[in-house]
């Protein structure tokens, strides 16, 4: 690449990376459905004019939106930090769900699950969601079976059932925050149960937050 | 009460009722952000200014709908037909999860998801959310008490968290079918096998689609 071009494709990438910054700021703000491209355009330094240069309508905006936010949700969750696969799969669930510890994150939310209810007349937006869904799967599944090949999960977990359980408690639990501002960690609880009752082997030893989850083996009384 | 007093009573609740059909027709139609007092008159055979005579606003309508649809959630599931407390906690499920092969409910959900994203704007939305989610806690938690009491429950289950994990499952389901139009039925797998692992008592005879779902007794080999 030449020096021009490099500078021009970087450029470009700040450009974008800005109106993605601008564009969370405004959902946080505003919401999905009172969003407009002025709103954006107000969260930044760009004018109207020249966000309308890059994006034809507030609904191509938003597909680039979803579309960076698959990008940095699957760079900052593509690897796990922990001892074994079970500590992993702990870890993972924890970290997907307290990203809404951070600063504008209950908003977030809320504007997401408006996105999420165009779902059913915004087939790109499904398609999006669906990427970030089927990452979410992929990476329990993925765990699941390091657990199973280390031992350490039953041979008997589906790691497909685990996916979609995980996938179901995630968004479970970010709909009770939005709509009843549920943040008590109760599903924390139960799926460390699950964890240990349904896919922990007998007789492993596995422990989580100074907890052993093994279930008991068979010769102890 | 007299016989003009009865009558009034009979017409006032037969308008009521009509207002409440035809907010849930204009909601399924247009969703929750697009909806007008007009969407609603359009509806039913009243005019937008007789709506504007009941209800001041469309919050205040939306409010009357949220309460109207309590009442006949709660007296729709109020008892759950069943052998024992197990088969009545999955047909509870069940009943809670199919309320979205009924018409109307795809588009009903996903307006209802919209109303949810107004939780933490519309106080008395979100209290209204709020009983609606109470009473399906109740109602687990009052079979799996009932399941203990039976015996086929073990007796160090939780019935709170129990109620706390199926209320989580229950969003997480309905959102995924909004969001990204999951029907495939396999929480409901899941689920099953979380009662036969986590709540039934070692060694109760329970039977569920005609699978026994008590664990092994501990004398079996």
């Amino acid at each position: 690449m030449s020096g021009e071009t490099e500078s021009a494709a970087a450029a470009a990438s700040d450009t974008s990376e800005a109106i993605m910054e601008a564009t969370y700021s405004a959902l946080c703000k505003h919401g999905y459905a009172d969003l407009t491209m002025q709103n954006i355009a107000d969260e930044s330094d760009k004018s109207k004019a020249s966000l309308h240069y890059h994006f034809d309508t507030k609904e191509e905006l938003l597909l680039a939106f979803l579309d960076h936010l698959y990008e940095s949700f699957t760079a900052e969750f593509a690897t796990t930090e922990g001892a074994h696969a079970v500590d992993r799969l702990i870890t993972f669930v924890d970290e997907v769900l307290c990203k809404s510890d951070v600063e504008g994150a209950e908003e977030f939310q809320t504007a997401l699950m408006e996105i999420k209810a165009q779902g059913p007349y915004v087939e790109t937006y499904r398609e999006e969601l669906e990427r970030i869904d089927a990452f979410v799967r992929d990476r329990v599944r993925e765990i699941v079976a390091d657990g199973i090949e280390e031992g350490l999960v039953r041979d008997d977990v589906d790691p497909d059932d685990t996916a979609a359980f995980v996938a179901t408690l995630v968004d479970g639990v970010n709909t009770r925050r939005v709509a009843i501002g549920e943040t008590d960690g109760s599903t924390r609880n139960i799926f460390v149960a699950y964890v240990r009752e349904n896919l922990v082997a007998p007789g492993a030893d596995v422990a989580v937050d100074g907890e052993t989850l093994g279930a008991v083996s068979e010769g102890e009384d």
